[in-house]
């Protein structure tokens, strides 16, 4: 039964759709608003020890990258599914953009194996079409990654990997049952071990809980194949490449990067994408620039990196300042979840403030291989270094000495530094 | 390869959408203009000589039916397909209507064997809910049907079956290779072998033909599976209830009911889905009916009764008489068609009137075993009998004396009697 999870002669990625939903409405906002800006994604690799050139095959990942390349536009199924997405806003995806959508082919991509291991692997391009590489390139990555694993092991081995798998889903399904008035997206799709994993994780999910507790997925390829809401809704890119871009040494582009995407947002979508994603350049600089009245509008935030109690409650004396009751407000966690966090997170903010979880790699990627820490991220935008803080300095991204001036810029105080677990 | 299209458990029927797409625009035209009104579908099987209630297990019927029942509402990715529809008109399908299917569930029926061996079926209730029986009924009586007949054969004469089917739909593609001019649609679900088997010809044609052929199909559901175009304007139903709810003595109702047919569909869908279909009450009935502005503006006809041949010329002149170019006028052939009559067809017509076909039965159900002419048709409205006359009257639907009636009421001469191939 499993075997076919890894003995598949099937490109990784075979569908535009099988991306993160928030590279949709992000893709039609930078369509609309900023179609000529050029951005850099490029691939890091923040678990060291593993050399990643060495355990995968460059070619093999070319070659899955040249087929998005040629075979994935959207078709008119796709496109009927994303005109007909009413959930978050009446006509959300516009004409144009989905014209876009059903022309689109991927930018190329820079790929070389480099002197200490790693993989060199970098999409330029306009902003525009290279976006949908970031969780494709991902994607791909950690699968072959997790095949190359697999090929070296006996058939026990293996088996037992996949034992290991299902024993902890279930075990994680045992739990949440226990817990019902905790909910949770499916976030997995960039970390998964592989596609056909990610498809498994869903389908026992949706199987043995309710559309209360598992509320949908990230995913909108699956979320189309299975009838469940596709979530999410922005990302660092947005305040990362603006502030490159508004960077002239005359404005504190942080700052400006953070009002525009706080009002670009918000004049494309309204109310039903409104959660913000305050950690780019630290989320007290961000409470500090959200104005009250935005804070009344918008339904809540993404927290994304740094101590999710601090963060919460931070949040929590936020809108007391604003006047606003802080259980009309909602927290999305997506920052290295696993069932005991998501526990602890519950306990600590119930009857608080909302909360719900964006489960990523725990959930799609538990079978006892060590799940890599890789990201994808914009790293240069029209030739300018782009820097991200957050509120974990080990997911801080840039080169040092841009991290230290936004640090400066941005009044960044925190000493956070956690090595990540994914 | 082809035994699991034989030996399958799966119900037949699992989505709303796999049904004639006409469906749904008519289905949304009921529902917001005629939702009270009661209409009853009845089968029939045009074949007498095949003995229906003895051949397949009515229990097996009853199971399928109450599977869709219990079972087939749309889905949310459904609800997108339908809502992104836009190739004829933008936001063809209204959210009132959308939530109505999204909550649908199909009424009760009637079915037994009768004494004479055919089976009654009939779906009475809200013309609104129980229109989606149509071509599920006729889908699942042909399968079960053919079913029967397979699970008698031996192996060898099994795999003769499909062998058959797959020459003559090889025959096919290969000569609408060498005619590329020549478009169709694929229209055969009521009629298909079987689900599996549409979908293998489904997926045949779009290896070997390009999509200026091979237009789309009537099959929602594979539509929405294969990204292709689906297609489908409205059916007999429309006029011939509404000639029944009119027709209380005082009125001209099959006139009353065409104009106000040509009414309805013209404001709610304009030009994107003006297909006529004048057969109802007589084709030259409808020809004195249709004003030379509908004319002008509708995008043309279909034709599913009598001779073809006749039919088209009787356009051509009709067109010519309201001074419109017949060549910017299309017809839609749908009555009986085979690759030769398509060929003949556009032999005739090519250079005169735009064509195109509507093909079912023959591109579905060739596969040696001799298809039944079924059909499930409108039969009481409100508690009166309806009528078709159709240009064939061997396609006439009423009680004698109803049928007779009407017949005068048109000033119906046609004496044209030819047994349904189909």
């Amino acid at each position: 039964m499993f075997s076919e999870m890894f003995k598949t002669d099937e490109p990784i990625i075979t569908s535009l759709l099988d991306v993160d939903f928030y590279k949709f409405p992000m893709g039609q906002m930078i369509q609309l608003l900023y179609p000529t800006i050029r951005a850099t994604f490029g691939l890091t690799n923040r678990t060291k020890s593993v050399r990643l050139g060495d355990e995968i095959c460059i070619e093999q990942v070319r070659e899955e990258l040249d087929y998005v390349r040629k075979n994935v536009a959207a078709n008119k199924t796709e496109l009927h599914y994303l005109r007909g997405t009413n959930e978050y806003q009446e006509r959300m995806f516009r004409e144009p953009y989905l014209e876009f959508l059903g022309k689109l082919q991927l930018p190329e991509y820079e790929l070389r194996k480099r002197s200490d291991g790693q993989i060199h692997l970098e999409f330029p391009g306009l902003w525009a079409e290279d976006t949908y590489w970031e969780t494709m390139g991902l994607a791909i990555v950690n699968e072959l990654r997790n095949r190359s694993i697999l090929e070296k092991m006996t058939r026990a081995e293996r088996n037992n990997v996949f034992k290991t798998g299902r024993l902890r889903l279930e075990e994680k399904i045992k739990k949440l049952k226990e817990r019902p008035g905790i909910t949770f997206i499916e976030f997995g799709t960039r970390r998964r071990f592989c596609k056909k994993w990610q498809e498994y994780v869903i389908q026992r999910l949706m199987e043995e809980l309710p559309a209360t507790q598992f509320l949908g997925t990230s995913n909108t390829y699956f979320a189309m194949k299975y009838g469940l809401l596709a979530m999410g809704t922005s990302a660092h890119e947005l305040p990362m490449v603006l502030a490159g871009v508004f960077d002239d040494g005359t404005c504190n582009a942080p700052q400006k990067a953070t009002e525009q995407v706080l009002k670009d947002w918000w004049d494309l979508y309204g109310f039903g994408l409104s959660i913000a994603l305050p950690d780019t350049f630290g989320t007290d600089f961000f409470l500090k620039i959200m104005k009250s009245e935005q804070a009344v509008n918008w339904k809540g935030s993404r927290q994304d990196s740094g101590d999710p109690f601090v963060y919460g409650d931070k949040h929590i004396e936020f809108y007391r300042r604003c006047g606003i009751d802080p259980l009309n407000k909602l927290i999305v966690f997506s920052d290295g979840l696993d069932i005991d966090r998501i526990f602890a997170i519950d306990d600590y903010f119930r009857g608080r403030i909302k909360g719900t979880n964006g489960w990523g790699t725990d959930l799609t990627n538990d079978l006892g291989i060590l799940p890599l820490s890789l990201v994808v991220k914009t790293i240069r935008a029209n030739g300018r270094g782009l820097v991200k803080l957050s509120d974990n300095l080990a997911k801080a991204i840039g080169e040092p000495e841009d991290v230290e001036r936004y640090k400066r810029i941005c009044g960044y105080t925190n000493t956070t530094y956690t090595t990540c677990r994914y």
